[in-house]
């Protein structure tokens, strides 16, 4: 379907941005703001497809998706300001992006035979892991180790799809379902200033 | 054998206790600890598996391993003192773990054609590079490079158990040597101080 | 050609020796010295085999190269001092080395078929990421992404490459061609201190 596809590679540019913006904060140079901007953006996918040995990884074999990444390069550079000031935006479009990432390498998963259990974790890792090795990179303790709780978005996400996926064929109105819970939990956790802490 | 995948999986629940408790240590939320555990537990194995292109890697196939990492996260939030009273025996028995993840390792690369070298080596990475992987995502060096000088024990048994199988058949009798003398080392290095400095 | 393998393998040394004085600098111990030193020499062919999907990764299949690697510990042992003084040849050698990598990563992606974009990408991995890994496992946020600017100079060798492969079939003069290049600009780059800032 071309929409979700149309979905897919905004949200690589978005993540793509964010990356950069990373490397921005950092004082890196050219080389870092490319890196960053690839890995936060390609990352968890490419991890995903290591680990369940679909190679080599996707975003080889789709010079859209590394047009996208380029393309925050110069955007980045020219509209920085305007970016910062529309962050509630990419912000909402962001969640849509983690949604969609959850949801298309969880089917990825399970598309090569592995169980539904490991299926959602490939969905989460997908989705989180690309702002992992940016932090790592960037000399961090990662954010969704602290704070972010989007990985759990990910994954109530993850097993709203499966559910669905159980009780309805309509593939589409599934996937729809999926993005919005992650969607709703997310804006929830950020309003309301959710954590799950774990102090045994 | 039955013995040895129950030590190969208690092994594991013990790596994730002790990933677990380095995330509770750092205040990492649940998110953090369920990656921390997951990642010291099976990390050096996933990474053996990538290298030497076993995938989609071991513990994907293996419900019972996920089992037993999850099961580390509700015993340390339950019996955390209790665990830290315990830390000796957990300790003796960690470096049981150690000595068959070395073996299993091993026997797995040598099982697809590599050299005994290689062998050696993603013997010593299934052991040790769990803990490295969780250093580098806590944003710490890796304790390995400093201090623990368990990688030259896992070597020193490796390489024991290289040289009785050529003149054994008994697979058993030379895991469990191997695994003594990882054993005997392990606690010997502890007992009297030994490190392996490098300053030239 | 033997004389780009005798490239390759004492390319492959001099990356080793380096990742073995980082280790000394860092006060890290015999392990610490060991896995610095691997990693710095093969770890970005490494990620660029496991990327593509070329497992086992290269270096097992080659005893040499991990019998150049493990020559750098003594070496590094007894003449520490003599390559201190050397540095500035050494130096040369490892920017020889570095376009060598950068073409030799290039034809393995472009040989499995896929595109020279992403070819030329995997060529600039395998000869930078290798130093990348190394500095975070030391816990260093990554050189290239402040201050070397050598992942241009390999960005711009491999495209004269490429540019020369489309109107020459005389592979060594392309190779050399390439290398000149990469070697001539980072040269420069060193001597007038090019930087490449990114402040949007």
């Amino acid at each position: 379907m071309n929409l979700i596809y149309a979905i897919d590679l905004f949200g690589t540019f978005v993540f793509a941005i964010s990356g950069v913006l990373a490397a921005v904060e950092k004082k890196f140079d050219l080389v870092g703001a490319i890196v960053l901007g690839f890995v936060t953006a390609v990352g968890g996918g490419t991890l995903r497809d290591v680990l369940i040995g679909e190679t080599p990884v996707g975003w080889m074999k789709d010079m859209n998706t590394i047009y996208a990444i380029s393309a925050a390069l110069p955007v980045c550079y020219f509209f920085k300001n305007r970016i910062l000031n529309l962050r509630k935006s990419v912000f909402l479009f962001d969640t849509i992006g983690i949604g969609l990432f959850t949801v298309l390498g969880l089917q990825k998963t399970l598309g090569i035979g592995l169980s539904p259990v490991v299926a959602v974790m490939m969905g989460i890792v997908s989705a989180t892991f690309g702002g992992v090795i940016r932090d790592v990179l960037s000399n961090e303790v990662p954010l969704i180790f602290r704070k972010e709780i989007y990985a759990s978005a990910c994954l109530v996400g993850a097993i709203v799809f499966l559910i669905m996926e159980y009780f309805s064929a309509n593939k589409d109105l599934n996937l729809i379902a999926a993005i919005l819970v992650v969607f709703i939990i997310r804006i929830l956790a950020v309003r309301r200033d959710w954590a799950l802490p774990f102090n045994p």
